[in-house]
């Protein structure tokens, strides 16, 4: 393996050699050299993360053209930074510095329906709703909906193994990943997984590759599975006087064998932002607003046995929706949660620690201390049947003095989540924005067999550098 | 990395020295040596694979004892194999001459249940069925029931990911780990994964795990995810004139959005058997029985919309069971199936095949051609819902003429699985019996990379050697 030992970046290429090897396999239109352009390539969502400007921006529509783009990168040593939708919230599709952005965004067929199979095959460039859609009208259902569903793509998806509200039911993207084909660092094509039901034949590297933010290779097609498509469900609003009574219902719910398609928590500052924002008339006296859904075949029976518990567990009011529109207002509600706190200071750094949800409480309340300690308003929602909480970090960027509390409050709720027996992210990913955390949570062995990993199929380290570890 | 140069085995070691070494980290009553108690661990249930026998058989009670042996095992060179029941279907569990035969059935401790964050802590030596029924007195489910499950250990479930009955709802074992402590092979301890629902923090190297057959690490606990305890099922029976119309059958259950806990398809070879053995009054004049099940709410109604179907697809009798009673004698049955056609000629090989479901008729129909071909009985019984099929070649052992074309017939049937879009197995593993079929399933790419992971992992090829690849 003399080629590990060869520099990352071989000084001696130039833009132009680069851009003349990717257009000896690519269209002109697919290769992006103007520096504006380019530029607007260099971000995902996320605050507070470091992105350089690429070299060139490439935008394949064949897995032809995507071999082309990781042997040239290959051969000249170049970074490549795979990127969806950018919209991701850690940083993971950032730029580095004079890499190429690998945009799949073009890729974004669909390729196959099969009712039978209950499986959908997709180019990576799909957007969440564009086959959420299409397989509706299948009678079929792909539930994996981050809150970016009408812009993400699936390989977005794929990357950060996206949640969503229905994972507490329905679980996240990794589960719905049967098989993919992925483009390796030099250019080799690689199949792993399968379009049956079930199937152990070697090692999931199926899995390994879901979640891995790019680093390990590029996705150019998977197979997904996808469920039949269940009842409408229906919302139960409660409100609670506490954040630790909506805390004990949840624990309640779940304990009780209860099965709800969402379970959503959203703190006093989370309701007044939305209202403040949308008028959606949420209840402003309450101090915790949880919702319930079920998409069982008798919801309203599910609903009752549901705020029954909410009223044990102290709700000052529980009101069921009435019908489908009703319930939808109260998910927009939720929906429009992270926009509506970003508009209480302008910027906001959205956490993404999760918990055993039996230490939902003490993670609410311990938030509410980091937020007093360092004068900030930091509202929490959270996928709450998951224990998975947002504590949404509201600061003013142009501030200096807060733009650092910010970041050290936000750095103070993953170590409470990992003291908790948590996790630094549920769904959003390491990308760079945790990447200093992730060694803490994995131990250093962990962290070593990681790398391991990623040596091994990325042995020149141009795959997202400078992303998770 | 001058190790990896070392020979493999290093021929100096005498079994004398190696006990010596294991015994000062292990009780006395941890270490077997005795020949005849030795031979006894060198194999599992599989026909057709070489087994060797293990130089010693420890039996460790600690995490402490693993490392201990896999600190011996790495200073020596010598292989290690892990087992647990040995009732895997595919030598996995096989010893290798001179091996490490690391039983961990006695690390049989359920650590804890916990009903809010639906989690069982368990060692690997604990038995399917005892935590089974250990989480249904706190109303839980944990779902994954291969046929051995009165035997099996959950670490072999999650060496092999095993399947069963309920799968075609509820997932196979690789879909309730959370997390997993490991033992390197070097002796290290690697914690992996998590004890939250959701969490995306680096590579999912718990799934990379389950299903490695040992062969990456030795598991020595694990984090398993639970469901709250449905209703009981209540299963339908329905008879057909051809197993092509039970197929037909399956596709409309599936393809009509119905979710049945148990779909299981019975060839007339496997009723037959299945009568002869346990005087089960199956009807005889059967070409094809499907049972299905549901644990809803209300699985009456559902049992009839799904009679409807088999009925439209030419089902010439439709039997819901009245009751619980009626519902698992028909499990009885089925789960009977292979031990009856084990007692057909005296000996089985057990395909494991698995097509998407809407293949599955063409996968039956070609293992009656198959067994025209060779002039040998082949049941088959199939988790039809899931598209996964045991084709079960009835043989006589003493017969070398028979036994070669038992072990033909077998790998043309797998040759026709791969035919079919279909992996060589759905839920019983590689091990020694499909080593070689799994590169042809992989494909150069794929196995190549596989093999990086187990070097990655396992640099001086101590873990399993000789299976999988």
């Amino acid at each position: 393996m003399s080629r590990s030992e060869a520099p990352l970046i071989e000084d001696a290429v130039t833009t132009g050699d680069l851009v003349d090897r990717l257009l000896s396999g690519l269209p002109t239109e697919a290769v992006l050299v103007d520096p504006d352009v380019t530029a607007s390539y260099a971000n995902d969502m996320a605050s507070f993360c470091e992105a350089g400007v690429p070299a060139v921006v490439v935008l394949p529509r064949t897995v032809e053209q995507v071999q082309h783009v990781m042997r040239v990168a290959t051969d000249l040593r170049v970074p490549v930074v795979p990127q969806g939708a950018r919209t991701g919230l850690s940083g993971g599709a950032n730029a580095s510095e004079g890499c190429i952005a690998l945009s799949l965004t073009r890729m974004d067929r669909i390729l196959e329906i099969n009712p039978v199979d209950r499986i959908a095959v997709v180019e990576p460039g799909v957007v969440n709703a564009t086959l959420s859609r299409a397989v509706n009208e299948h009678g079929l259902f792909y539930p994996p909906d981050p809150s970016s569903w009408e812009m993400c793509t699936i390989g977005g998806n794929i990357g950060t193994a996206s949640g969503g509200l229905c994972c507490v039911k329905y679980g996240v993207t990794a589960e719905y990943v049967l098989g993919l084909d992925v483009v390796l660092a030099d250019g080799r094509l690689m199949s792993t997984g399968r379009r049956t039901a079930k199937g152990v034949a070697g090692y999931d590297l199926t899995r390994l590759f879901v979640g891995s933010e790019g680093s390990l290779g590029v996705v150019v097609r998977a197979i997904l599975a996808l469920k039949p498509q269940p009842p409408r469900q229906l919302v139960l609003a409660a409100e609670f006087a506490s954040a630790a009574a909506a805390c004990d219902a949840v624990c309640r719910i779940m304990a009780g064998g209860h099965v709800p398609s969402l379970l959503e928590l959203m703190d006093r500052t989370t309701v007044k932002a939305v209202n403040d924002l949308g008028h959606m008339g949420l209840p402003e006296t309450t101090e915790a607003l949880l919702l319930a859904a079920f998409d069982t075949p008798d919801p309203a029976a599910d609903l009752a046995a549901v705020g029954a518990l909410c009223e044990a567990a102290g709700a000052t009011q529980v009101v069921p929706a009435d019908d489908a529109a009703e319930s939808e207002l109260l998910l927009q509600a939720r929906r429009m949660s992270l926009t509506a706190l970003e508009a209480v200071k302008g910027t906001t750094m959205i956490d993404d620690v999760c918990v055993p949800r039996s230490k939902l409480g003490e993670l609410i309340e311990g938030v509410e201390r980091v937020a007093e300690k360092y004068d900030l308003t930091i509202g929490v929602c959270a996928h709450a049947g998951d224990g998975n909480t947002h504590p949404t970090v509201c600061f003013d960027a142009t501030d200096p003095d807060e733009s650092r509390r910010a970041r050290e409050s936000f750095d103070e709720i993953m170590a409470l989540g990992l003291e908790l027996g948590g996790t630094i992210t549920g769904e959003h990913g390491v990308g760079i924005l945790k990447k200093e955390w992730l060694a803490r949570e994995l131990g250093p062995v962990g962290t070593e067999m990681q790398r391991a990993v990623k040596a091994a199929f990325d042995p020149l380290g141009i795959l997202n550098p400078g992303k998770l570890f």
